[in-house]
């Protein structure tokens, strides 16, 4: 099978039809129609093997994976995602291997309605870049930069679940309880990005971002992209019973506070909005919890039961970490 | 230095700047306003180190090409570049490189008023994707499969040097001719994309597609993409005299069908227009050179002085080919 047939058989038909593809896999480039009064979101993610999923990891669960990462940054800026162009580097052209990558991508793509619309198949180290498009009213993207001193900060469903999973999923960890690790790991296999939850914040969310690093590597972003500090509460993290269940407390909140790969979205809202956003995500069978807010200063406090505390982890930095994104 | 400070430091600023970037490099993902009514176009491409260049190939080459690849996509379809998202895998974080590397891409992307609006930087082995985004006006853009029976087709610049450059570039040919050694590896460090001949064409060529793969590659998918047969006259390729220069006749003309790297453009136009769109060429310095023609065949014929003929060369294909795009 040569790349061209390669190509055709697996992407060609991937992900959702819509009708504002004019022009789709096949060509030199795709051609899309962008709704008038909306602004363009674009935006690129790369999966590497070994570095952001374990060697031998399940084909479907990297094809989920390198579309939700990006689905994931969509949602931050409160955007409709639409189309996507996909950039796949590996060894050989495994058909066994092919079908469970684009059926993870594609089921992932038909749930959030996005056509995949081109790509490049090269031969060499298995690297995955997806490269994402949608679009939001014109003035209505929700940006890391919009918080306000005083804004609530807050973060939906739970975090340190995937830092967890990624433990079981290369051994570091064993649960004795069967259905807790399987939730973990499929939270680290499968993340479900808040591509709906971004929407309905937009409006009532003053910042957002998504947290792909780890809350302690990404809040200070938010802060300083806004000019403001910020204090957090660590004992008000979400967190699920899972993961309670597979560390002793030191442990689970390190993963709360370090691990990435969650794909939360993490809020700044005025406080007299929170109400309305907790019940938006309500309706999305999502929580939203209320970790700290936004101040004045220029630095992010960290507060365990009143006192300051110096989180022992950092964030997601590869050039920097060796091989696992966990330091407890 | 970390990844955040490393993609800050040299990509944050690198392209053009562009009014309709309401938010580029440093948020979950940028912010375009594509005009009313165009179509926006989309392309990915990947380069792969010791598959797309040589192992150790200059850095600044290296980022002029990962941009010009993408560049003659967008050149292929008649559209205007406009935006750009990077993905650079690279195994360590070498300032100099990095310099070189940027220094390569943003000078090709201030030269066609390309911004750079996102990027994702991981550590690994060197891959480099480039996103590119572009737009044409609603309804204009060339396609492959927009030929007809009896159009001519033709391709801008020459054919082969690439090839030839590239076989410089590993040492696997040598030349005496320093001034002809230069411009071969000029050709294939720093192909140039033909996007001013793309957008000229809109209206009078009928079908468009670049020479990435080599002619005897990518010919035969626009006749097909057509639902068409062609006839090519090999000796009518046009090669330069540093190609000639650097291998017998049945070398060069190798090169010249199969070796890809070239960027140039190949396209269909109606006989009766062929010579308003050589015209258009000229005024940007370039040569258009008519080949052959589509028919209503089937397949593509090559012919060289009224014999068939059979390229012992093939399109490039990753999986197929082990180290080197050159079969003679």
């Amino acid at each position: 099978m040569d790349e061209f047939e390669l190509i055709r058989r697996y992407f060609a038909r991937m992900g959702a039809d819509r009708a504002d593809v004019d022009l789709g896999v096949g060509d030199d480039a795709a051609l899309l129609r962008v709704p008038e009064g909306t602004d363009l979101v674009a935006a690129v993610d790369t999966l590497v093997e070994g570095r952001h999923f374990p060697a031998g990891a399940d084909a479907r669960s990297i094809g989920h994976r390198a579309l939700a990462v990006n689905l994931s940054d969509i949602a931050a800026m409160g955007a409709a995602p639409a189309w996507a162009t996909l950039a796949l580097t590996l060894p050989e052209a495994d058909p066994g291997w092919l079908d469970g990558f684009a059926r993870g991508l594609g089921e992932l793509a038909c749930a959030h309605g996005v056509a995949l619309v081109g790509g490049d198949t090269t031969a060499g180290p298995l690297t995955i870049s997806v490269q994402i498009l949608g679009h939001v009213p014109r003035g209505s993207a929700l940006r890391r930069g919009g918080g306000r001193a005083g804004d609530v900060l807050a973060v939906t469903g739970t975090l340190g679940d995937a830092g967890a999973g990624l433990a079981l999923a290369t051994g570091a960890l064993e649960l004795k309880d069967p259905a807790a690790a399987r939730d973990l790991l499929e939270r680290f296999e499968y993340p479900t990005p808040r591509v709906e939850f971004g929407i309905a914040a937009r409006g009532i969310a003053s910042a957002a971002m998504d947290i792909s690093d780890g809350l302690v590597g990404d809040l200070p972003k938010l802060a300083a992209a806004g000019g403001l500090g910020a204090a957090v509460d660590v004992e008000r993290l979400p967190m699920s019973g899972a993961l309670r269940a597979a560390g002793d407390a030191q442990q689970a909140r390190s993963w709360a506070l370090g691990a990435g790969d969650d794909y939360e979205l993490l809020v700044a809202v005025p406080p007299e909005r929170f109400g309305e956003l907790a019940a938006r995500a309500e309706q999305l069978n999502l929580t939203l919890t209320a970790i700290g807010e936004l101040n004045r200063g220029n630095a992010v406090k960290w507060m365990l039961h009143g006192a300051e505390f110096t989180p022992a982890v950092h964030g997601f930095d590869h050039f920097r970490r060796a091989s696992t994104q966990i330091t407890v």
